[in-house]
């Protein structure tokens, strides 16, 4: 069945933290909203990393959520005094960042029950630009939030996750992309010219070569992604004729 | 010592690659290169990914060029029709890509050394923007290159790895950011309000805190970074006292 008449629905992300940046945290959220993005029939077209610093977040999400139909932010919404994304995020929409009602209440709540001070810390977590939903957080109560077309999550990927579950839901969709692959026991090397053979012979898929190193060779994973399941059928058989050609051309299989 | 004379050399990173967008590969090269140049005493200030398309890598290239002392590219430099860094390169630089005479002497070499055939895709990997220097390949070979201040490498990350290494040494780097942590046992909005006073009173560092969600509660790393040893020194030990009061207030360790 083809899906090829749905709109493509575009999304970017845009990670904020100086420890992205340094190195001391290997970023577990990217790879994750990809996932989950494409698997939802949403392309992730950008991703942008920037530090701590209210005037780069401005500049980068502004850039973003002009262009695309979804932006994605992660990290910067705590209590502590590097926490900036919720002000940034309201400068870059140009309203005022401010105590959201409902919020303090549920998180006045959250801390009654476990005997915790609501300290001006904890309060920060309440700020939001306003006009804001909230984006509902099971782990640790501190919403998330919506302001037109962004999406402003946590960092912690436990809590990133959570948020990111109950936002896909209310997501418009677009055509999924189907995607199949073929394992290839030849390096790129050997396969690139036949294979860009079959990539012009199948606009309708965009086919796709990933080569790994196993420290002795290459061997390369071939990956067809199209909206047309009949389309990236087609092309796999084809490529899969071409790797048994090389086979029989190299007079065995390769270890 | 205080280092914080020397100049601030800064840097961006482009990942390149469609893998990278839909989730199927996930990145590794982003973090090896935010660890390598910090340090290296040279501050990557911006990471964005791409896919594979032409004018969306000369923006973000021309971008980033522009704006960092040294921009880094991950991806698309293989023999497959894919692989459309290096023409994209040219046409962010306004030059021709070419065959680099030195690069076919080396892979028809690397080749024939092996026994396998140099064939138009594997001729592919030694084209370069014209006027590009090389980045030595030790894994599989095929270089980089570096055109301006844009140093291009592969996405293997054992590849990349291997040229950044290469490419270091060659690097103007800058005043070396020192670093110090601090385990706490806290959540942030236990340490929110003190940790905020004591980063107004210490200007000359950053003082980061990261939370981690164990699934019973959070903790926190406090990471203070800066130029000065001795103001990095400082704000540790504040930083220590704070904990210590926080600790005696609430009658005993946490658990």
């Amino acid at each position: 069945m083809s899906d090829t008449d749905a709109p493509t629905v575009t999304a970017a992300a845009l990670a904020i933290g100086d420890e992205l940046l340094s190195g001391r945290t290997k970023d577990k959220n990217i790879g994750h909203l990809a996932e989950m993005l494409t698997a939802a029939g949403i392309t992730l077209e950008e991703v942008r990393i920037v530090p701590d610093e209210q005037q780069r977040i401005v500049e980068a999400l502004n850039a973003l959520r002009r262009r695309y139909d979804y932006v994605f932010t992660s990290g910067g919404i705590g209590p502590t005094h590097d926490d900036i994304t919720a002000d940034a995020v309201a400068a870059a929409f140009g309203v005022p960042c401010d105590y959201d009602s409902e919020a303090l209440t549920l998180l006045a709540r959250h801390y009654a029950e476990r005997n915790l001070e609501f300290t001006p810390a904890r309060r920060r977590m309440a700020r939001m630009p306003v006009g804001s939903r909230h984006i509902d957080n099971p782990v640790s109560r501190a919403p998330g939030f919506i302001i037109g077309n962004v999406h402003v999550m946590a960092g912690v990927p436990s809590v990133f996750q959570a948020m990111l579950d109950n936002v896909l839901p209310t997501l418009r969709t677009g055509a999924r992309l189907l995607s199949d692959k073929v394992p290839c026991p030849f390096g790129e090397g050997d396969i690139g010219d036949p294979l860009t053979v079959i990539a012009k012979a199948n606009p309708d898929v965009n086919i796709g070569s990933y080569p790994r190193f196993s420290g002795e060779g290459f061997s390369t994973e071939i990956v067809i992604r199209g909206r047309d399941g009949d389309a990236v059928a087609a092309a796999k058989q084809e490529i899969e004729a071409m790797l048994a050609d090389i086979e029989y051309s190299l007079g065995a299989a390769a270890d």
